[in-house]
């Protein structure tokens, strides 16, 4: 039996699982700042019309266009691997098996919904793209996609980031993606930010509210805003990550894994492997599944579910989600990717329908669990993937105490080629815990306060 | 049609192929210091006995152990895409098709023969591997190969670039390879030079001359040394990306192309494209075959064909190569695998016979090539493979002045996702050609006038 399986191009899916039709309970919608529901007229100068159906669809099966899937084939169908290596160095009777979404050109999972959301843009008639980006992964992504359609992409990358990781802003460069330091001179939002406080760090809530004011503000009506994370299509697009896998354990043998991990920040990665099993467990199917996020960053296992802004500057609808609070600064672990204050609110939604079991884990554990992986399976993978190595390590040692031979399957969403120097400072004993006390999440949370009594709710059904 | 054909693991090729059983005149031998053939029991002390078997193998087919296999199941078979965004983009009848090796867990085909010389080493009963590295990716996919297996891996990497090139370490150092800036203290080769010149920079010759005399001086007889091109046993483990690459050509439905193309500095990707269809080429199939060299460093195109010496310190063997003399010191362009002052004697013979035809380029077409590459095909190659891209572009260009519809393929050999300050610079008009000069290379070669004469043959025929 090989370690890896392989599907041909015949085998993608044709098309995406929307998890909004299945949930038990309906999902609450976006509000405006009066309370009201947003109507998709409201977001039409922010996102094309053909994504803002798609964001409300409740149609369980979404086709995936041909022209979509075209751009897809370049990296997809992604490899399943077997971890034999690592089942071997953690004894355990345990088969861990491991989707790799590293290998797109962009190394990460994030070029999955970019090409759909690019193709999308186009089809309406859009020229030109903005977007956030913190550590950079989304900017690039979308700046891949864009290079593929001929289409401009305008990035507003946190300029602590924008310092810091050069070779991610070279990298949107040479896909022609034009990136600029947050907050810029190029938007009201961004100067009025740099008139109070000029040697800001920024964030991603500031870079946001920059992309979306750029985007609006265009008066040719050819410019929309793209999201990489968090909203309902974005969690639709990666489900093919699952699909695929379903196909793939398939091959191996195997008809159903116990356990289903991934890393959760804005939750994307971790739902497009975890949503066609999700599917299954509504279904009947016995699996357990966990979103596996920093202990610095406890969205999911701390955080209320309440309604709450994406954005530091309110400029996003109200979403129902878990939230440590639009001003909420996580600390700067290197897992980029997952310092995010919010949620998906499918995936929060799934959490409130006990779908999902949540835990949180420390980033000592979690490098410590990188390292073993790269020796063991040979794949050095992004600080954000370390946590859901590190979760399905925890489980496999589980198993083996428990004597049982659990099928765990975890999403190995992008290669950490490009965040070497975190290793370097794991291996040199610089890196440390900051797992968010109790004391500082109230204290986040008091700072919404104002936040219209209406809009937060504690955790539990809505 | 998809433009990507990828293969199963029951696809990849179950030998390798060996072009020394082929060529229609014999290889000289290599020589040592007193000008007899070299025996396989004097080069036992520096490799083990399996790989001196192959090395001097003139067997067509050998069977690839399951072993080696298993690893290579890894990553492989790597896909095979077609470049139809750049066909679109250069407006050319041409189809063009590229083998992409950067998929491997170290980002490039080095991992090929790296995997089957760890294999082969502990098959012996070795413990440990030395090896000199330059830019670092034979290092690291040294470092990676040896994790999978257990052995101890060891890499004097030279000096400017240990300095210049901190990821690279990083990378050995998370897959537990240690590796230390060449000259070091640890050999006498490396503390003879530092009492001479405590600042040099270092170099591939010094590292390799540190690499070798750690595996000749271990007294318990557990270690030996690798090298990751130039060899036959390494051109030979290459050579199932071009057995992939004819089987994915059929599945496209191609029957041969007309134009092979690959980068050459030691020679080991190229080779490893390009002797499968040398083989045809044998046996009557018109096919163009070209090794991209690059202009500051024209091995082929260039230099005569004579026995040279691999190191400055003249401790490998003579070996019968196109060779700019073993002092040279190449302009320090960023494709660091391309600056080799020889070339792999198979490569060297082929080139003598007739079979393969040589170009040289210059940096800057080299890059222009690979950010056009980057922006219509969407990835990211590294400056080594931009020569191939450059050449493979040339050709398209020639078959649309032509009118032919001509099927050109080409070694994507790495990504350059840890190159990318290179492209940052070639964006930023900051780096600039050094073609090399008759002059200067008239006067590497007279650095080696002491050189037996015996030794030196100008270029033609054996």
């Amino acid at each position: 039996m090989p370690t890896k399986i392989t599907l041909t191009e015949d085998d993608v899916p044709r098309q995406w699982y929307n998890l909004a039709a299945d949930l038990p309970s309906p999902m609450n919608p976006p509000l405006g700042p009066d309370g009201k529901p947003v109507t998709p007229d409201q977001l039409a100068p922010v996102f094309p019309m053909n994504i803002i159906e798609q964001e409300v669809s409740q149609e369980r099966w979404i086709d995936i266009p041909r022209g979509v899937l075209d751009m897809l084939y370049k990296w997809r169908p992604s490899p399943l691997h077997r971890a034999t290596g690592l089942e071997k160095a953690l004894g355990t009777p345990a088969k861990i098996f491991y989707k790799n979404e590293g290998v797109s050109p962009a190394g990460s999972h994030k070029p999955n919904t970019a090409v759909a959301q690019a193709w999308y843009n186009k089809e309406f008639g859009i020229k030109k793209i903005t977007t956030e980006t913190g550590a950079g992964q989304w900017g690039s992504a979308l700046s891949y996609a864009c290079s593929q359609l001929g289409l401009e992409c305008k990035v507003y990358m946190v300029r602590i980031s924008f310092d810091q990781k050069p070779f991610r802003k070279t990298m949107m460069a040479v896909w022609g993606g034009k990136c600029v330091a947050s907050p810029s001179m190029e938007t009201q939002a961004g100067r009025d930010i740099l008139a109070k406080t000029p040697d800001t760090p920024g964030s991603l809530g500031i870079a946001i509210s920059e992309a979306v004011e750029e985007a609006v503000m265009d008066t040719t009506g050819k410019t929309r805003y793209a999201l990489g994370s968090v909203l309902n299509h974005v969690m639709l697009h990666q489900t093919i990550i699952g699909l695929e896998a379903k196909k793939q354990l398939d091959k191996f043998g195997i008809k159903k894994p116990d356990i289903v991990i991934g890393c959760a920040g804005g939750g994307s990665n971790f739902a497009g492997l975890a949503f066609p099993f999700t599917y299954d467990k509504i279904n009947g199917a016995d699996i357990e599944i966990i979103p596996a996020e920093p202990a610095s960053c406890p969205t999911l296992t701390k955080a209320p579910f309440m309604y709450d802004f994406g954005d530091v500057a309110k400029m996003t609808p109200l979403l129902p989600m878990h939230s440590l609070g639009h001003h909420f600064i996580p600390a700067p672990i290197h897992a980029g990717g997952l310092r995010y204050h919010g949620m998906a609110p499918l995936v929060s939604h799934a959490v409130e329908e006990g779908l999902m079991t949540p835990v949180a884990i420390n980033q000592l554990e979690c490098y410590e669990a990188g390292l073993l992986f790269a020796r063991t399976e040979g794949l050095i993978v992004a600080p954000e993937t370390c946590h859901a190595v590190a979760a399905t390590i925890r489980k496999a040692r589980e198993a083996k105490e428990e004597g049982k031979e659990k099928v765990i399957i975890f999403n190995l969403s992008g290669h950490g080629i490009m965040d070497l120097n975190s290793y370097d400072r794991f291996m040199a004993g610089d890196l440390k815990d900051n797992e968010l006390s109790q004391e500082e999440i109230n204290a986040s949370l008091e700072e919404i306060k104002d936040h219209p009594k209406a809009f937060v709710k504690k955790t539990g059904k809505w």
